[in-house]
């Protein structure tokens, strides 16, 4: 495929790359029983440990071992995967393109402090490693790029496109959103000034009032309509085919709707949830339009917005078509990966039950304002006030300061990239026949997301260090590794 | 034992509690073939699983899972303890010896905000939680206390003692230390009134010069010797002796030494170090000569400041006599618990194969001030500044203000109780006949210390998330429970 | 008169001190032909300097320097004076009663940090100083005392006394507030918890919910009526003659009330006012009520809240009655007095017509939220981010935290002060006859104030230097003495 | 002239402009007997007020106040001036120099944020106002360009040449500054990259040692010679001449040197500051040699480094040869413009006899270290933390970020601008007969610089506000136009 070419026929929406090839080379292998590679698949069985635990009428608890076979399979191929944003035009759309792009072409360019290199810093996958074991001669840790322990599509590869309700081209919405350095538009300005997003729907109840000017670009209708879930359905269809693709995945990075109200009747089901889109209910949001069509097309979809798109309705339709979703709220900047937010103190809360009291929770306010003069360039400014030893107290206050896209962009890759691979992979508990697919709602997203979303019924995991250990772990189950004991020091301790 | 009328008796250097049970009553049994109560021991069995890395001529890795399996045994019964503080009249050992005073008395007393009541707030033994198992109906966490895992001492039945250069009770001392309300200080002013240290040594080389007026409790002689050794032996054997203890563990919270240089001949060895002792070497510091006395004593010894204590020479000798040594320099506020210190970012950047270049460190520069006025008040001011996606930065400031002595007083009391814990822990390899002791360097102190200690040979682990992760997994191991395999989204990824 | 035999009388709700000496010893004089010294006054003539700017048809300006004479007589004589506070009972209220009480009892008290004496500091007449001259010989600057300028009431003199909607006496309420030391309390408290305050008024529309629990000492009545401000003034003669004052000066320290709605024919004239407080129309709030009753009682009335309290109406009512009026809202925390608020920032792009365009606003925003967990020790936190030379950009963060009625106390006490010498001084044009007083509204106070008021149609001046300058020369001026002429290098420019 | 035909002729090492109008239009005219306007000059009265103090026998002061006459007059012809800096190649040098070509040209450039066009801002002449007068009908502020108050050079009209230990071009230079945008870069580069700095002298015992590297374009010889001094006269004149110009500036933009040692016979006098010279005396920086050239030459010098560049000989020569000189050290990042350094601090204690004792200092610690990983964009941390009223506490916290060579450079063209006019203009006392110019210590630049140098005797003001009503007090003297009396509120309080 000649992407440039295509480009140039004034009718593609996307760009793409030349088809890559079907699997990429292993950068480890595992010896052990549990493993098996073949050409098109990686099968391994999975011991899962946990604690059960009973509290006995004495109020002691008695504690139980508990062991769970599993089989996993992987498949090896790695398919021509699009990504299709909706919002393509805003901030975190051109920032993620242009990147993308970049890296592509290996570009370079001028900053006040010296020259720069495309690079996918801030991607977990891209950027960041996990132990893979120790060093049989040396004892140090190897550690590996998270993206090397399966076969998983590579950024550089994925084909792009998307909606927006504005119909400015690629490159003018780059300028407009003010995060890229000039010297490194200039060399991405002519492919983006050929992408042109595709018309997006506007319900002005659920937007702010300062995107009105904007909105030039739209399917017609300003309610849920049956014809808008068509249309994207149409659309979704019609990117798969021109780009000649395995597999599209859909994210929302436009801006935040307001909530929407959870009505018996309208969006408690999936079969609800459908009748209001064709009678045209006033209380659907365009996401949750974007993300019914998505679901009823099985492309995955994914919430990068804190609102509720996902309502109840939704989640039960993804649910009854095994269609993946995950959200909501990337992780970027108002609520910085490192330090705590509010959600993580809430888990180390109810984790404690020393300090805290049953329902007690820390005093908390959030406060989130725009303010156009930083534009992208965001700021944070958390205090964390705490009693101590003694009566005495502890301030610590914080200040962070970045680009909010420079952020989000590479958890959009990231999000993509762990969708996609989570669609390839099979589990059994052992003892069972039949191969089965991951839960509708993917809440191995967890990491990358600031509030998330996790099947009806089950808790909301967001410690850190537990999400990234669930992505870790995961990970080595599907090649036959056992997390680590973690007693980490080990070789010291005997 | 009545520690009043002992005091009042004027021979005194120490306070205590009436005898404690032999053992405390169990929050939980682990149910089991792995694990065998008896009424004086926890017997179990632990695979210990990792994964072996080697890396073939073809540049790739081959990874083999392995497993280990261990016997444990604990004594469960709680012996009488003591914990003798070197710098006993200093900012530390005045508020860690109130502060159990305040505990053992359950004291309330007035605060600008308010009534405050006796805590033990930031020990992680006494303060925080970890996760037992899962509880089999609800599937919530079940989070004990770390001090329920095991029968571990309780802080109020701490005998405490010490050395101080300075004669000044303890009382006066606590005054002068500025750290603890005033309202709090009048209820424990008479006890601690009655307790003074026992003279310590003071050889002027080591010490900043500021300390010249408080050295008026000393034992005699300016330079290491035998003297010194044997004098703070006795004391040791006195301190148990008097207050009726099974156990005395010694700790450093004095003020920092200078560093000492490392000599061969002199401090290289067991032998040489003992050697340069008789000699009277000028290249002996005073924590040192604490160290050795304490090794010789068998009683556990553990350097809360960040001068080189253990030299060669004395890790040498701690190991030939199997006595417990740990270090260094507490987790106070110059380097915040929760955020990543400068060690901690070096582990990041050694695992992080994608960012940095072998040997490629982050630019930093750290600098401490004494700042007279803030007294134990003190502030640390941090600042991260990082590129990230597409050459843009981020910088993250931090300040952080609080007393510091009300951090490092729990952490006190945490060395205290897990290193007591350790001398009841003997462990084999399933295979061998013989249980032994954890090695003489605790590195599992590494979670409440800066620079930790490790076994001559062995990396030092500076993330906290492993450094608790060790803490507990050894917890777990003594009863038998292996790590979670903390895939812990488990219940909504299948 | 002696105070506490009153107090123990039990009908007194007020606290004062022996009467005073008519007046005090001068600190300095002035040896000049404007300046005349009586037993009773002193009179100065003063040259006051302006330029007059006309802008002629070509664009330029021509500047004519003009000059204008003036007398000034201050009564020399300081009288008793009581100080009523509304919200006697909150944490300002408290907070300075504590303080005064505690310096005229030249009270010590042990903190954490040691033992502190009682002290005026952050009053900026009793704190800070003015420069008064060129030491002749030394050619020092010469600095004395705000307070010791012209013959001012001393803070220790004042008879405290004041409203609350709570009857909690006022050793209850300064434990409530969590703003003092347990140890000062504890000095403090009998004599306090002899204090009550009389019932005031509780018009719930216009006060935070959070306050209804406490209201339980009221006039009747739920709206604004003649009865409310008779009740008020009955009460301000009582104080009066109880404590045998000359003077009484009322201060708002209670919480901020909402907005009034500016209503024509309710309160936009004085008669319009009190039309609308006969017929209990709804739109006048309980500090207007206070207000109004202190404008016909004749007794100068200050707001330290935000609210609008001086609709035009009370305006109005001041200026037929020749009454002090000052406000608005206490130089505390949320607006730092060294630093520049928006109103300063305001004031300094008004001011550059080189770098913003007539009408251009820097973007801002700000935030204040009540945060229990602190209490009274606020925490401010502002971010200045400007454009400098070629497009660079500058950051300046700010953390500020302290105890917000300790910053607002002492202003309390400058605010009664500057008021108080304020009736004291008459002034007039060199070329009148008459000798008059100053504008009722007393912008004079504007450096004590957040938003000053300002009589009707002339400009608030926010910026420090200048607010510091107007209150430094208006002292000066009483006494013959001109600005300095400010070019203060003068001895190293010639 | 044509500027580039001249730099192409190889011989140029500055680059000017086309001769400029002998005097710029005035934007006001003063309307006063006290001045008179001639096509040459400007002549004013001036009226200068202080009050002089006397202590009396019984400890009151005696406050006369005092007036004194002078006459100022102005030449009005702006002449040909070049700038020429010491350390041209570095940061601040390359930074100055676009700016004024930027400026020059009216150039826009692309940055992250959008366009921006090339501006003074931060220049205090040039992008500052001060006060005129009041309009005589609005009663408003009219507030003119500081720029605009005497005929002062335009930075525009600036030639700026220099010396630098290193020969890279100014435009390689400029790239290794880090400091400017590249798109604005390419459009100075062509021009910047044939000015080449002239060589300059090294004594590496005075420079920090990683300069060295830098070093390849010296005058011989690494100790102070006379032959030093006579190359950078003759530079000096040879840079006026090939320019045409009427006056030449120099600077000291340079880095830090090492304090050089007061030595009695070597650096005390003038005349044994020139023989040490002579005698190639080690304790000769050069900053001092550079300073001495200037001098002799009649060149103004400013040190804009913290060095002791002004040794007692080099002061004592400038006031024997009536040549101006100022300094040290540049108001940039370490030390905000807005905020209260140091050195404010110790004037407001001084000035502070209430709550400080005489000789009374606050505890306080500077650090300034080099990050390299920051480049130029410098961050300050300021703590201040303060005792309020009652033993309560203030903490305020700053994080101040910024390019400092963005700050560092307005204030460059500042102190040239300013030192210009200065050389402009006369005084005498009203009874004298002769006009002379000011001392050769130029104080009045204080406002622009960190530790300000005054006249050998005189004290130092550190105060902004006092800085600044000296600088704008000494531009209204020359116009005839006395302070404002300040009582900015006189209109609301009458």
């Amino acid at each position: 495929m000649a992407p440039h070419a295509e480009l140039d026929s004034g009718t593609a929406y996307g760009v793409g790359q030349t088809p890559v090839s079907a699997s990429k080379e292993d950068v480890f292998v595992v010896d052990s029983p549990n493993v098996t590679y073949t050409d098109r698949e990686i099968r391994s069985k999975y011991t899962y440990r946990t604690t059960s635990v009973v509290r006995g009428a004495d109020g002691k608890y008695v504690a139980t071992p508990k062991e769970t076979l599993y089989d996993f399979k992987v498949d090896r191929r790695i398919p021509k995967t699009g990504m299709m944003l909706v919002g393509w035009g805003g901030n975190n759309g051109t920032t993620v393109t242009a990147g993308i792009i970049a890296n592509r072409r290996g570009l370079v360019w001028e900053t006040r402090e010296g020259p720069r290199a495309a690079n996918y810093y801030g991607s977990v996958l891209m950027g960041s490693t996990m132990k893979l074991g120790t060093d049989a001669q040396t004892m140090q840790d190897v550690n590996i790029p998270f993206h090397d322990v399966l076969p998983i599509v590579h950024p550089n590869d994925l084909v792009i496109g998307g909606w927006d309700i504005s119909r400015m081209d690629l490159a003018a919405a780059m300028d407009r959103a003010a995060v890229l350095e000039p010297t490194l538009k200039a060399q991405v300005k002519k492919e983006m000034s050929q992408m042109v997003p595709l018309p997006s729907i506007y319900y002005p109840d659920f937007i702010a009032a300062n995107q009105e000017d904007r909105a030039d670009n739209l399917i017609p209708g300003d309610k849920a309509c049956l014809a808008h879930v068509e249309k994207i359905r149409q659309d979704i269809r019609d990117f798969k085919t021109q780009n000649n693709l395995d597999k599209v995945i859909v994210q929302w990075t436009a801006n935040t709707e307001r909530y929407a109200d959870i009505l018996p009747g309208v969006n408690d089901t999936a079969e609800n949830l459908l009748k209001a889109i064709e009678n045209g209910h006033e209380e659907v949001s365009p996401s949750t339009v974007f993300a019914v069509a998505c679901i009823l097309e099985n492309a995955p979809f994914i919430n990068g917005s804190p609102q509720n798109t996902f309502v109840p309705g939704a989640i039960d339709l993804a649910s009854k078509h095994n269609a993946f979703i995950g959200g909501d709220d990337f992780k970027d900047n108002s609520a910085p990966r490192r330090f705590p937010s509010q959600n993580v103190v809430d888990d180390m809360v109810e984790a404690n039950t020393v300090l805290y009291e049953k329902g007690e929770h820390p005093d908390h306010t959030v406060v989130i304002k725009y303010m156009p003069a930083v534009g992208d360039n965001k700021r944070a400014l958390d205090e964390y006030y705490a009693e101590i030893f003694l009566g005495g107290h502890q301030t610590i206050s914080i200040f962070n300061v970045c680009e909010d896209s420079l952020l989000a962009s590479p958890l959009i890759i990231d999000l993509v990239l762990v969708t996609e691979i989570m669609t390839r992979i099979q589990w059994r508990a052992h003892t069972d026949d039949e191969f089965k697919g991951f839960h509708s709602v993917l809440s191995i997203l967890s990491y990358m997301l600031k509030a998330p979303l996790t099947p009806p019924g089950t808790p909301v995991i967001n410690a850190l260090a537990k999400q990234r250990a669930a992505l870790t772990n995961i990970l080595r189950a599907c090649v036959g590794l056992e997390p680590e004991s973690d007693m980490t020091l080990e070789h010291k301790l005997f």
